[in-house]
């Protein structure tokens, strides 16, 4: 199975920067993507995956199916160990596998909050500590949680969205010069897979490599004090709940500012990501759309 | 067990040109067959797995029956072999058996969202991941995915409506001779079904070799760039939302043209087609009936 | 265990008629008897059996029994085997059984839907399919279903009503002086069953032996082409539903003529048939009673 | 442990009649005692099958206690048949134990309705019928089902309620007088249980008796046609649905007659059971109560 | 584990009173004690079983916890010697261990009514009948039932009220100096618990012996027969309901009489417990506190 | 995985207080953190055990992960012996770890009402008894229990809230100058995790130390009369309900006292503790917020 190329995506720049500024630093905490249906999410973060991949970036990219069970998500007691020898060893599940890279969960606003809850606390933590069916057992499980959904199926608790470190909307692109670009494209990918992808190949190489280099530059990337005022100040002035914010600001700030090759941070990049890292976690009238939110957001910037 | 024939079906033209279109391109996305209960949905889904059988293409049709369990649908863990050597192995299930051809679900709307999502994803993807009693498993799995159900009964939600490429709504014919002439061939063939297969047998080959030649054809066809232009415009003015139905109007007009026979496809397969790829992707009103729908579509072309 | 004999049952001709009918054509499909409770719809349907085994006829008559576990009903892993072998072998359940003969299921209104349309399901098509616990079965199941409920304790949802070929209403004998003869009768078996069967016995033999000569002659009786085109008119003007009506009344007709031993069906056995045929299957207000239902219909005739 | 005599339950005159009569004729039907909390229906129900055990009528009286399982119920698959022998037999239940004696449920209207109806189905066919676990038995199971309740906690379905041969209400005895002698007589019970069954033996034993010899002449008992025409009219009067009703009447009033050694049932029999045969069968207006729906009867009389 | 002192324990004269006279006449039926939390009613019944078995009663003290299975609570087959011996055998449960003591629930009003139903029908039988797993087993469970509750928490059924016996209200002390003597009583007890048992000795001693005595002399302490008609009188007047009222109310008068040395109950010992026994047998109005129907009681003695 | 530092912690006093109070004396009753999402409740928390544990206090700190399954809490059957050696044998979960120590749930507002009460049960009385599987063991669990968790999300009934020693609130700080300081610690510690550690070691050692001798100290701090008339007055005057509030408050302030190194308690202490104690225990009206409540009780101080 081969994927659609990243960087023939049309149209959705700021998902893919999100995707982008989480392969350079996981530590921003995950990316949230919610829109409207039909509009690529899906493809768009399965191309990521093959773009790191194809890049020498050692980062497995695990798909939650709909209809895996708890144990195969968390690991497990192995069953056929302790039925041929009658021993008690864990079986490692999709946490596990995902450990150094990404796991994906499509419609993940269908998904059990406890279930959400959990795969956020791991993915938090870094470590999968599993207590059940008589077993515990703890194991290190870093990864990016990359959650896509619908909202008109239902929303997430904004306790959930709060934890996920960004956050982007995804619409139908109005162009109608993009949208038969995009037909086009998808019925070649579609006809002959694998000239489309040779086609692609110089692109995807130069932006692997690009978000290899962020990421061994990052720690070395400054974050000036009175960025940082900047920061706390925007957090303020969007009555951002909690800490969170502040802290994922900065550390997006500074991904993006590696990702664009600068040694340090500075407005320009703040500016750039504080959309995706902050309107999940400001108040909102029930008067308000997400594109009022963003209106408001980006007044304040 | 005798299928009635595709051919002798009376009065259900939409439905019968949404499945050969499906059997043309399997990429189109499947066919929603929603409508009157007692109209004949389930004879004339039955009749085209036949159709196909008989005209050498190498396509089953799977039947999910009413009370397959979920381990059924898409495969398991062999308990036999679990428990007679001791080793975790797959057992393949309805989702496996299906691949290359056709999966029917009557009454759709009665299954649980979460399932139809899963036949959905599937079909989508090609692919079957199972993630379940301590297995892993990942198999093709492309199929058409052909749902038929009674709206009184409860509708699909939006976002699984959208998923379908083709819809079709089916209603009691109002032309008394035809019915007439139903009961007639019911009666006939529920007497005799051998004489009644034989009398229809010429149109059944006809129509099966029509189909295979289209489907080795389909990719010659040309979708011309002012055709797609129109698909973009045609969409932008229905308001559908997302990108899937433009793909799904180009893939079926491109279908519709070979299953013709011509070379390129034109504004005539465009037309043809309008309707069963957006009727259930534009927004509606309370008060609009689906024939309202439809008249306002038909305004378009 | 004896039963009471179908020609003692007093008063509920209408249901006597239906069963009779489906005795003659199967294909009819099924008979729904909604009525007051302690009107005697069991003991009917249980005699019909009686009747029809003393008469030669090779019918089983299964009862589904409140409480049946559906691996019972459609059959299910034959544990026995798998434990004793090791191998996976399809135990056959009641609709095993019933296949050639009738499954009858009191209280059906109390089933669960999902059962419900099983049943329907498999008697429609004849054919018992199994997927799970891991096996895959299919064997022939064409048999009468016949479903005996109380309206007050909920109906049958439309969809289901009209999958069934027929339907009657009993209700209480308003006739003192039979009711005081269903009572001696009753107390009279009671007292003495097997006096009581053998003073019934010519008259039982005398209807048997009608029934089997019907079921034997059944498709050499003609359905004239007027006598359909009057069954579409009248399905016309009382706005049934589908197609489904059409077929059941015409199927009807024929057995009817069939059992009085006529050589072609006449408007004589429409009118017979009509109502039993029709009542389910026509839209009712609201505030439109069952007998109200009727007299419409009645004015049709 | 020993029982409280049946001739030492003071003030419950209709229920003790009830029972006394359903151990006559079992084919009555069951006895449904509803009423007060606190007035000692499990106490006059307990010691029937004292009285009767101790006059020497092989009647076994089993209790339904609450949180029997339905498999100890119906009875089921015998496990340890099935793990050593590798034999699927049947392990008999509480109806194959109750067979040919009485099944008492207190607080029957908080068992399941599913239960309920199936306790009543055996106990009407007289024959057990298990479809489970694999296994296909059937049993012989005739048996008087009593019934006692709280009508506070929720009532019965009139369609249960209709399937009980006889109801009696029983409510908290106004005489102070006859209360006292109830304390008195329950601290005598408690205090030297043996000294106190001593004083009532010869009473239990003379009723016993009576039983027994009412049982045997019981088919002798004359039911004349005029005495049946009253049933009927009665019933009609009444608006009873259904011809249960009759069917009671006729043999409650036949057990009352050979209960008292008539050789004939007359209208004082009739009188003195219908009430208990007739109010659990007519129509009732939510205002009222039971004891008007009593008086409105009466007037019948 | 030791327990605080039942003689140490200041201000819950009443909670103090019923339990000691359940010790006294177990006959009585249990105790159930609602009211606010924070209010030492675990720390006073868990204190009664220390007090007890330090008096050489022999009088097991169960708690039924929080979480405990059924199949615990009622007894269940013994799995391990059904898999060692292939033998069907009864593991007993705690109402086994509870025989001839006493069984405490904690938050009773939380237990599913179905079990506290259960526990009620085996404490007034005196019998545990169970039925399940395929085993069928019955063995002698004598014990008090002391249910403690919130009724903030969600009420009892009246129905499963009026099966305990006595009700107490307990609720937060008033007096203040009393409530700086409880907290100096527990931090004493906390720190040393061995010392503070020593200063409490003689009191539980004495306290022990007189309930050992009141027991041994119980059935010889006379009810005059114009004491009994008191208690019917007084059952009218409070419009108790059923019968029950009066008998707990005759034999909680006797263990009183019995607890203080004398040889006959008389007014005082009825007024002493009539609110105890009354309380939650006679109707309230919506508008009435807990102390509102104390005073209306309190008016009638 | 080392933890943030407990001294580096900024701006959450009242919480860092009540946990060191728990430290000092467990037998407080456990600690209620309520707040805003995001502002470091966990990491207070998690920070808490690695102070201890650096200090040699011997004091485990068990995080209830979510999804812990009941068993793995309260431990269950030994079902590896059950197998090998047919013995049942208990096999101890997360409250027998937590022993000696502390046991940690996060969003304990999202668990079942049910478990919460167990936990509260355990640690109130330092024993688990644990009823399931055929098995009955008892073993001690004295641990502090800590929960934390979003009001937003839900409450917790105010009886559990009730059974919880102290409740703290903790809210997103306002002071701007310490916000930016979070962010700067929180990157230093991400980027080198040791040299953080190891600036903090000093602050974190002497902290240790201060805890380990105020609980030698503990029990020979006086709390004198005058000061527990104080607590008393002060429980009257807030209304609290119960006699917990004031033992709770006695408590705390004898810890806070050993804690500053003080031979006595005085009124500093109780002023110090006195809203943690109560501030969940008073009677709150609709339109109080939290703070509301803070100011009336500081009122009261």
């Amino acid at each position: 199975m081969t994927n659609f190329p990243f960087t023939a995506v049309l149209g959705q720049d700021e998902l893919k920067q999100c995707l982008l500024l989480s392969a350079v630093d996981p530590g921003i905490g995950g990316v949230l993507a919610l829109g409207d249906r039909g509009t690529g999410k899906t493809t768009t973060v399965r191309a990521l995956g093959a773009l790191l991949s194809r890049s020498g970036l050692p980062a497995p990219v695990v798909d939650l199916p709909l209809g895996a069970t708890e144990d195969r998500v968390v690991g497990a007691l192995d069953i056929q160990a302790a039925l041929a020898e009658g021993e008690r060893r864990f079986a490692p599940g999709l946490l596990a596998e995902a450990h150094g890279g990404f796991l994906y969960v499509d419609e993940i606003n269908l998904l059990d909050d406890y279930l959400v809850d959990l795969l956020l606390d791991v993915a938090a933590s870094g470590v999968n500590r599993v207590e059940r069916d008589g077993i515990s057992h703890t194991h290190p499980a870093r990864f990016v949680l990359i959650g896509s959904g619908n909202p008109e199926e239902g929303d997430l608790r904004p306790q959930l969205e709060d934890r996920f470190g960004l956050s982007t909307t995804v619409s139908t692109i109005a162009d109608q010069q993009v949208r038969a670009r995009i037909i086009r494209a998808r019925l070649a990918y579609d006809t002959n897979p694998e000239e489309f992808l040779d086609r692609y190949a110089p692109q995807e190489q130069a932006l692997g490599e690009a978000v290899a280099d962020a990421r061994r530059r990052l720690e070395s990337v400054a974050l000036p004090d009175d960025l940082l005022d900047r920061v706390v100040r925007l957090c303020v002035a969007a009555k951002a709940m909690g800490h969170r914010a502040e802290l994922v600001l900065a550390r997006a700030a500074r991904a993006h500012a590696s990702l664009r090759g600068a040694d340090r941070a500075d407005t320009t990049d703040l500016r750039a990501v504080a959309l995706a890292a902050l309107r999940h976690r400001i108040p909102r009238t029930p008067y308000e759309t997400p594109s009022d939110v963003d209106a408001r957001l980006a007044d304040l910037l």
